[in-house]
């Protein structure tokens, strides 16, 4: 029984959120039609925070509308708020991805509100979304950033969490996102936490998202694996970071968590052997940035077969 | 109940024998020196291939000897051969690591033998070491290098690892070491090997010697953790690597995967606070090496705690 596991492409948002070159369109373009032509289901393609706050998602319009026309594709991007909803409502996008911090602290930091407030307002997207004819609406994703600790308040409660996974399922999230944003969890603690959050929202969904910021973003994974969890976010070549740790690793590496669920039976429908050529695409558009991820340098190995579905 | 991890430093060996530099006595003394003092308890120090062939372990008698005054500290070397175990036992070594690959064309092109071979050979040794009264015999640790698959022959039976280490148990070895020489190992298979090799050996201590070549080192490492393995090799800033994989991360970084089993409540004795300074001074005697590692980079949490024993 080969189980499938998804990975999802946030480094259009994740990674290039905190990049001061502007991407072009069309390169985030040639990037997003590559990795859906890998094999690729999901991928985060922009974030409607405004163009004055982040000038590299001015394009979000052009990028969302091109991203939908790829078949099979679930195009997602972050929504920072109800405004952000609505742009992603009028646009069609597939997914909207919300996130606030369990940390009040780093959600203070990130986007000026209380925790209590950023709740609220995801209820009342919630409240937006419900009059919306099933087939046509999008799907609603909560995220919990800080899940495993904060590079303002240090350690984070674990029952919070579940608290605030269980609050954002009860206000309407088809999804729930843990979140290690800033790179602290360590598996012990992901086993722990994804069992229990996995245990309180019953039917929804759980994603993770790790940051390999002290190198155990896949060891992370191993352990929610383990917990049960088959949803995880990644980034070609681990682009992103911290603005807080200078030369840090970014988010987990796209093709080397493949390459790993691979290696432990899942399938994950991407085709690794395609990997080098869309990273020395992204690279050459992006001199300034390290890519990070090992099999990107040292190729698969000699006996490597992809899983593949006998269905 | 806090558990102990052991970390075993080879730096010196496994991440020295590829460097065409020659490192000066001193400074190898130097690193030696500061990991003890920040409580790394085993240092593979050298190796006794003669120095035709590797001219950067020509220093191994003065290595070893000064390694000896350092109090508390295990001094280990790798032995290829029986004129090898001489020379350790001549100079007081406490432990020999003794390798043999699972795979024939692996075993035939780095020690240019057959398996059975080696495994005669590694039976001469072990019979020397009989005579010797226990108190002064050193631990005879007999390693299987290629345990999970080979750069030349591809996959590796599983059987066979587990066949290999009962036939090393049977002959002598106070300790197994099984070895992804290669970085094809994946966490399934990790925590499958080490399972069956614990259940075969009884109560011979399985360490794991992981690469980190496709980025999977710490995630083998967190399964094996969960098969019951608390002996680990890794090497300072990752260094050593493959000849094969030019620009390939290198074995499994000592101070990352000392921060991951803390984050898991193991304990290590290893005080990371120390590990930058001595970063600093072995990548300034090695200024053509890339040191590898994350928490070198972003530093540790800010809520991080060293894991004590209660007693």
């Amino acid at each position: 029984m080969t189980e499938n596991v998804l990975i999802r492409e946030v480094g259009l948002r994740d990674g290039l959120q905190i990049i001061k070159a502007i991407v072009p369109t069309d390169v985030k373009m040639a990037w997003i039609r590559a990795e859906h032509a890998a094999g690729v289901k999901e991928i985060e393609v922009c974030s409607f925070v405004p163009a004055r706050l982040i000038p590299q998602f001015a394009d979000a319009e052009q990028v969302v509308a091109q991203s939908l026309r790829l078949p099979g594709l679930t195009v997602s991007a972050l929504i920072p708020n109800l405004r952000g909803a609505e742009r992603g409502l009028e646009l069609g996008i597939h997914k909207m991805n919300y996130v606030l911090s369990v940390s009040e602290g780093h959600n203070l930091a990130n986007v000026r509100r209380s925790v209590q407030e950023s709740l609220e307002d995801f209820r009342r997207i919630a409240h937006m979304l419900r009059d919306i004819p099933e087939h046509q609406r999008p799907i609603l994703c909560g995220g919990l950033s800080t899940s495993f600790g904060c590079t303002i308040e240090g350690d984070v409660s674990e029952d919070r969490v579940v608290e605030l996974a269980e609050m954002l399922a009860v206000a309407g999230a088809d999804e729930i996102v843990v979140a290690d944003t800033v790179g602290y969890a360590g598996p012990a603690a992901v086993q722990r936490v994804f069992k229990r959050v996995l245990a309180a929202v019953g039917v929804v969904p759980v994603a993770a998202h790790f940051h390999d910021t002290r190198g155990l973003g896949l060891a992370n994974a191993v352990a929610a694996l383990n917990a049960g969890v088959r949803l995880f976010d990644a980034t070609l070549g681990g682009l992103g970071g911290c603005p807080h740790a200078p030369g840090a690793t970014g988010n987990v590496v796209t093709e080397d968590l493949a390459f790993m669920c691979e290696t432990m039976g899942f399938q994950t429908g991407i085709d690794l052997r395609q990997i080098p050529a869309i990273r020395a695409m992204v690279a050459a558009a992006l001199p300034e940035e390290r890519m990070a991820g090992a099999i990107g340098v040292a190729g698969l190995p000699k006996n490597y077969q992809p899983v593949h579905l006998t269905t």
